[in-house]
């Protein structure tokens, strides 16, 4: 089981790499599946039509429109397979059998129906599935599955095979310590357990798509992250065992594209939180942490912080207006906000870690605004202009570049 | 049941133009079916992606390509009229019920199953069907239907549906007396017959492809041939009736894109010209119009002259190489050729006619090298730079442009 990412296909050579690359590990004598993307500016391509022609597209025609591109990768994929010398045939989303809720534009798999794959691997093809893709269970609808969605199809399409590993090939060479655009000395690492990657895809790597991860956690079907350009083995993505090295810390995560609000004067009684997180949730504002904290001296009035994405701030404000007098007395934003997070299943067992954390940061004089741990995670909130000198700060304090990283059994 | 091709959805502008034109059939109280090409430019550029991967590109893999190109325009089409408030959905070949035999590339149509169209319009949905394409009945692959295969789905679509008339918007007005081009007052026609339609087709008009055509006369649907940029009504293409006018010529057409072969020194004996003509269609030439001669004193050896697509001589003489000696002594080629045909029911019962055609071009000096007939036709391979006099004179000669068009029931 392979997939190919959209650089991966972006032009005739580059489809042409990705074809040998397939060919060689049918030669190995594997019966091989490829999920392809859409080519680098295809799908972009797409969305320009329809911005042309309306500026709400209908939902359903969008998905029709964009699953266009993955067809197009699978096609001309399977023309230079076949002039290799090998039987390749390109399935839709819907001739691989991937059902799909009726959720336009971000359908769940349901199912997936492999008999027309298996069946063409039973006759000797190399099968290539258009990912990102699917058909809805009761319409018979064309669906797509959101951004990313071609790293789900991938996993779905190994799970239902029982593929021992699903090779996802990227521009990236695989997951590795902490950027390495800011910290040049971050490690490829070897393994990272299901929930770390969760951890971290929430928290800013953008490598895997969260709900590929999710969907291989709960189907058990590890992920070779990968890159596409080279042979070298990348990141093994599987549920955590004994055989994995246990760092205490697995990697620093960060994203600079955060923003706070701050609300305060607001009643302290049951409902007015709910209130408050209904009206940007019905805005479709996605918000990430939360701190409520009630001031000493505010007269029973609470005071709520939450971040969300950069892009959604001017919506959120709108969406909170109508609120404002009955809700919260006042609202403050700050624009330019940063998180910083630290990742590793090791921590669990090591409270120590957080202290840490706040004392590597504050002695870099880098002022924390909110805090949200998980058992395995700690992210911290901070001006964006900051954010690199807090990574390369913490992935340094815990050792994450080199051979000697701290591990879990280490005495801290 | 309305149908509109490439260069009517080419950009945004258009495919909002037939959007509208789509909307008022509806809003006249119409159910409406629209069968779409795709747009200008898409399979122009899906081909060159194929060309960048491989020198002959795999033929399912090339359907799967190419039909994507019409999903696209029906995608967005569908999201014009959904803003305009109607409520559209888009269907791709296989999704309409359109399915053809397993003959990649250019396969035929055996059968609509419109159940999923007659649903989408009894909940008052207007449909837009991808053109070009169908699903093969045994191994369900997606397959096209050749070059103008748009004009033959919404022909097939029409009458699945019983539609009384398919209507196809295209860049021209409808079918003329002549090239407009060559001959400016060349007069659109209000009625031509299924039969004069295929004669014309087939020997030069390009408006309308030969085999929506004959599939439109084998199940009687009219044909109503007009401009997507004009609301003036085209030409109807139907079955030869009472009620339509008969003039005794209809239409002077012509290509240019002729080259004649002849091959001197054929043996007179029987198979001599099989094997000619097997080795041209083993090597998928077109061959036109054949004529056989046998020469007084040439010692019981023949001479075979034929036309065929300029584009397809070299291959012809390539695939001709190999009989060199037995089957012919010598081969002789006139590049520059072309052909001029007057088409018309009404010739069926004048015989006259071809001898006023072979005195028009003479009194022209043109040079007739070829002739064929048929009841309603009479070819003639000429030179080439002479295409436009010939037309021109037959176009006059017959008076076709005015009013006072000489017809079958006229003394003559």
């Amino acid at each position: 089981m392979m997939k190919f990412g959209g650089t991966s296909v972006a032009d005739a050579d580059r489809i042409k790499r990705a074809a040998r690359r397939i060919v060689d590990r049918r030669a190995e004598g594997h019966s091989v599946v490829a999920v392809l993307s859409a080519r680098g500016k295809t799908t972009d391509q797409l969305i320009e039509m329809a911005q042309e022609v309306s500026a709400t597209p209908d939902p359903r025609e969008m998905d029709m429109l964009l699953s266009s591109g993955e067809r197009i990768s699978c096609a001309l994929c399977a023309m230079v397979i076949n002039d290799l010398g090998h039987r390749a045939v390109s399935l839709t989303g819907s001739q691989a059998g991937i059902v799909t809720d009726e959720s336009h534009t971000k359908a769940l798999i349901i199912d997936v129906r492999a008999d027309r794959i298996k069946s063409a691997l039973d006759e000797g093809h190399i099968v290539l599935v258009a990912g990102f893709q699917g058909v809805s269970q009761t319409a018979k609808n064309v669906t797509t599955l959101g951004r990313g969605g071609s790293d789900t199809s991938a996993v779905a399409v190994a799970a239902a095979l029982g593929a021992d590993v699903c090779e996802i090939y990227t521009d990236v060479a695989g997951v590795y310590s902490a950027d390495p655009r800011i910290v040049p000395d971050a490690r490829k690492l070897d393994y990272v357990s299901f929930d770390e990657m969760l951890e971290m895809a929430a928290s800013g790597a953008g490598v895997l798509q969260l709900r590929s991860v999710e969907y291989a956690r709960n189907h058990d079907v590890a992920i070779h992250c990968r890159s596409s350009f080279s042979d070298e083995p990348g990141t093994i993505v599987q549920a955590e065992g004994d055989a994995m090295e246990k760092p205490l810390i697995t990697a620093v995560t960060h994203t600079t594209d955060e923003a706070r609000l701050a609300l305060v004067g607001v009643p302290d009684a049951p409902g007015a939180a709910a209130k408050i997180f209904d009206a940007l949730a019905g805005a479709n504002v996605n918000v990430d942490m939360i701190v409520q904290n009630e001031p000493v001296n505010a007269g029973g009035k609470a005071e709520i912080s939450f971040t969300v994405p950069r892009d959604d701030l001017r919506v959120a404000r709108e969406a909170l207006q109508p609120l404002a007098g009955e809700s919260f007395s006042e609202i403050t934003t700050h624009e330019a906000m940063g998180k910083v997070s630290i990742v590793g299943a090791g921590m669990r067992s090591h409270p120590g870690v957080a202290a840490k954390v706040f004392h590597v940061l504050a002695e870099q004089g880098v002022n924390i605004d909110m805090i949200s741990t998980s058992p395995i995670k700690i992210s911290c909130v901070i001006e964006m202009d900051r954010v690199p000198d807090a990574v390369q700060a913490l992935h340094s304090a815990f050792e994450l570049s080199g051979e000697d990283t701290i591990r879990a059994e280490d005495p801290f």
